[in-house]
């Protein structure tokens, strides 16, 4: 019934849901409060009071047929505008609302550029380790992943001469995600340079256009003075996907967009090509109260003091047990090192002490787990016991 | 820049952009109110003031964190339970929340059935005049449309006969679209029978699984006598895709669901399919709120008298005048024969007296013109002299 392509796809899902279920098992034998889940990437902020004051207003004033009805496939204008009135007012930029296409989160953003982009056959390069549902994403397009192996000297960076040797005529893209899930590393402005000089040059000496995608729903989470760099000011044939899931605490609303810079090449076309996207794969409209929430309220953040408590102290207790962690700068994960090569065995080890984790294999960084740290500090706290008694049999 | 395959998309969206610019011209010479725009199907009586108030209380009474936060990919099983209930109410069914997962919208809940069960070089019978975006969603997945003609002598029912002809080994669905979209026709139970059990002999005599995927967005706008039948009490192999656009007004807010019905081929393993197709395609779920919201209103209707005033008030002008239209017994479409061969220069002609209508050809139903009556009265009654004036020169 269901093809052969979604079959090995569906059975990951059980694989997840399995976990799901052993989580929940614990919880019912030790009680919630003793489980330590650290597996998910679910926002525990609440949103801004702002944004749910700005929803109701917009339903009791706002004409129901503009509010719940079709709007251009890329979005309001008062939408696209405010977004991009805040983009230049933070980066110095001159974009207007043609530049920008709202869409159902970041998910949805990419999917609509690796559609405009991508034939059977195309090379998307990615760096390890990485979210691996960009490998879906291209699967739907017939497009395949060229991994970049991860690079553990340098904190996780993007290793650009890799990256320069694995790029071929069927390079369409590069995939960056930062801040990174699951690392927790923000690459910096040189990072970004030197990878920005590296595909300029690809480009010129292949003549094809080779696109950084750049997947930001983490942008605003970032820790003490790590700044993260406007892509577009370094390359401009860069395609921003952005998603308001957890700079506002808003993940299950489905609400992004992608920004095309006015420098990228035609980028105008572009533009019309993602909205047309919108509508070929069914989504036809970013929801449109949310829209025009996001119009009121691009100036709100979540609370990202709560999440870097979360992640010092989980990063100040795991390594004075012994863990080597990456000291993440951004995002809500700590990407830690396993103590033995196996990092599935190691998530289970975590397991029976109650605590849920992500192997590093589920990222293509193998050797490495992931603990999302979106939880409560008391989460962060009571877990330390069972950290520590899983660190005695290896650090002792 | 973007993709060989896009490329012809993007370009048909600039030619519907035309037309919009072309009416927005037309608006700005001789006023909006002189302008009789049947080209758009956008429900212009607004959703029930119950819908609004239920979206206001959830966001003040509903913890943040649940409301904007993810849930499983199927959707809130509150949600998916009140939409089984409200289906047991009315078809005498036995569904539960296990058989629905939440879509964005009919498109989106299209694109998630194809993408379960397509692979390249699949095909999927369609029933002209018809809705062309499906051949778009097709496309997504290497699929190609196979097309039954259209059927007038009937009323625009579909060719049983000619579907039978056309199935073969590839054949992995039929897409039916009751109440119809051009053409307002319904088709009533001894049709769907029929057609089923064609359907079943060609399983039979294949050994392969044929899906019907019921596009049902129009399903609660029908007029009179009409009735929409259960296609699941018909044939197994059923997946209807639904959306509240139309019947509560919502069409911006992206939200529906697809059934898959307890009879239908390992229906459970189809479910977690489409789930993961949801996150695969990057819509990850249906927007939070608005599934909260139908939670508590699956219950609530749209005005369905107003769209049978217009529908009514329509045909009788138009029929009186000369021109020959299919009586629509559902959805807000008025069919009509191009008294010329040229449908898009028929519309041209109309354009000319400032109204507004889509060429049957963009249905693949040439030699008919569309009408959109989800306007207000005053449109209706105020276009009439303008098709007075066409008529005359060639009903005399």
């Amino acid at each position: 019934m269901i093809s052969n392509l979604m079959r090995p796809k569906v059975n990951g899902s059980s694989a997840i849901r399995r976990m799901f279920e052993e989580g929940k098992k614990l919880a019912a034998v030790y009680g919630p409060e003793n489980v330590y889940d650290f597996s998910l990437g679910n926002p525990n902020v609440p949103a801004p009071e702002e944004l749910r004051d700005a929803m109701i207003d917009i339903l009791k004033t706002e004409d129901p047929l503009k509010l719940h009805g079709y709007m251009s496939n890329a979005g309001f204008d008062e939408t696209r505008q405010a977004i991009a009135d805040d983009l230049n007012h933070r980066y110095g930029t001159v974009y207007s609302a043609a530049n920008i296409v709202m869409t159902a989160g970041a998910g949805s953003a990419m999917n609509i550029t690796m559609r405009s982009i991508l034939e059977p056959g195309d090379e998307v390069i990615v760096f390890a380790p990485y979210f691996l549902e960009y490998n879906n994403y291209l699967s739907n397009y017939g497009a395949v992943p060229v991994v970049i192996a991860p690079h553990p000297e340098s904190g996780f960076m993007p290793d650009v001469q890799e990256m320069c040797a694995k790029i071929t005529p069927k390079t369409k893209a590069v995939i960056i995600n930062n801040p990174n899930n699951p690392t927790g590393a923000v690459y910096p402005a040189e990072v970004i340079s030197q990878l920005a000089d590296a595909l300029k040059s690809k480009q010129e000496e292949l003549g094809t256009v080779i696109y950084i995608i750049s997947d930001e729903p983490y942008r605003e989470l970032v820790y003490g003075d790590a700044k993260v760099p406007h892509i577009p000011d370094f390359y401009n044939n860069t395609l921003i996907c952005y998603s308001y899931s957890k700079s506002l605490s808003l993940p299950g609303e489905r609400i992004g967009y992608v920004l095309v810079p006015p420098q990228s090449d035609g980028w105008e076309e572009f533009v019309l090509s993602l909205s047309t996207a919108n509508r070929m794969l069914g989504i036809v409209n970013a929801p449109s109260l949310q829209q025009l929430a996001i119009a009121r309220c691009t100036g709100l953040r979540s609370n990202v003091a709560f999440y870097e408590r979360n992640g010092a102290d989980l990063y100040e207790g795991l390594t004075a047990m012994g863990f080597s962690c990456v000291k993440p700068d951004g995002a809500f994960y700590l990407w830690v090192k396993s103590p033995i090569d196996d990092d599935a065995a190691f998530c289970d080890e975590l397991k029976n002490e109650r605590v849920l984790s992500t192997p590093g294999s589920a990222f293509m960084g193998p050797g490495y787990f992931r603990l999302s740290y979106c939880v409560s500090h008391e989460t962060v706290v009571n877990s330390m016991p069972s950290f520590k008694k899983v660190a005695a049999r290896y650090f002792g």
